[in-house]
C-alpha cells in the first residue's frame, strides 16, 4: 500500500485532509443528497453543529475538494459544489456505505441499492458522476 | 445509498464506529503491516498518543472489529488481531490509500503496487485476506 508510514503514506495524507465523520458526511450530502447550501447540511439528521460545519468546509475548500461560490439566486448565501477531487473520493463513501449496510442489523439501506452498488460499482459511480458532468467541461 | 440519514444511513453507522483518523490508521497497521502488539502501534510515524491508542483499540475490540489475547509468547502483553468484519474495512482502507496516492504530488507510494490495487482490486484483496486465512478455520 506504501512504502513506509508517516508523511508518505497515501492512508495518512487522506485522513489528514477528510479522516474525520464530519467531513465525510458533509461529502455525502454533497455527493450523494445534492445538498449545496449551508442550512441544508445544517439541517442534516446528525445535527452537526454550526461551528464544526464552517470549519470542514472551510477546510475541504481549501483542499480543493468543494467549490463555493454566490448563489445566483440569492446573493446572500452560497452554492457548494464537489471539484473533480471530491468525485473520485466516491469508491470510499460507497465502500463505508456498503460496510454499514452489511454491519448494521437495524439497516433501513434498500437492499437493491446496496446489491447494484457490489455487482455494478462502476456503473453505479458513474451514474453519480454524471450528475456533475458540468465539471468535466 | 440509503433511504434517509440519520441513524438509519449506512454511513453514518460505519463512522460511528471507525470514523476518525486515528482508528482508520491502526487498521492499516492491522491490515497492512502485520501489526499486533500496542507498543508497535504505539511506534507508528503518526505519534499516536497512548491514551487515544488504548481507547481506539477498546472501542474497535467493542465493536467486534478486533480481537485482543494474551501473547502466548509474553504474557505481559496482549496480541491485536482483525476479525472477518475488520477484513471486510479493506475496500475502505485501500480506496482511501488510492485516493492518498493520486492526489499527494510528494507521494512514495510504489506506482507498480498502486496500480495492481487500481487493477487487480480483488486480487489484491485476496491476497491481503489471506494472510488471516486462520480466521475462517
Amino acid at each position: 500500500m506504501n512504502d513506509g508510514e508517516g508523511k508518505n503514506c497515501p492512508i495518512f495524507f487522506s485522513l489528514e485532509i477528510f479522516g474525520d465523520k464530519w467531513s465525510l458526511l458533509i461529502l455525502r450530502d454533497i455527493l450523494h443528497f445534492d445538498k449545496q447550501h449551508y442550512n441544508e447540511f445544517l439541517e442534516s439528521d446528525e445535527g452537526i453543529s454550526t461551528n464544526i460545519l464552517a470549519d470542514r468546509l472551510k477546510k475541504l475548500e481549501s483542499e480543493g475538494i468543494i467549490s463555493k461560490e454566490k448563489d445566483p439566486d440569492n446573493k446572500k448565501q452560497f452554492i457548494y459544489s464537489p471539484t473533480k477531487k471530491c468525485l473520485d473520493l466516491l469508491p470510499i463513501i460507497l465502500e463505508i456505505a456498503v460496510w454499514g449496510a452489511k454491519y448494521d442489523p437495524e439497516t433501513k439501506a434498500p437492499p437493491e441499492e446496496m446489491a447494484k452498488i457490489r455487482k455494478n460499482r462502476k456503473e453505479y459511480i458513474q451514474d453519480i458522476r454524471a450528475k456533475f458532468q458540468y465539471l468535466d467541461q
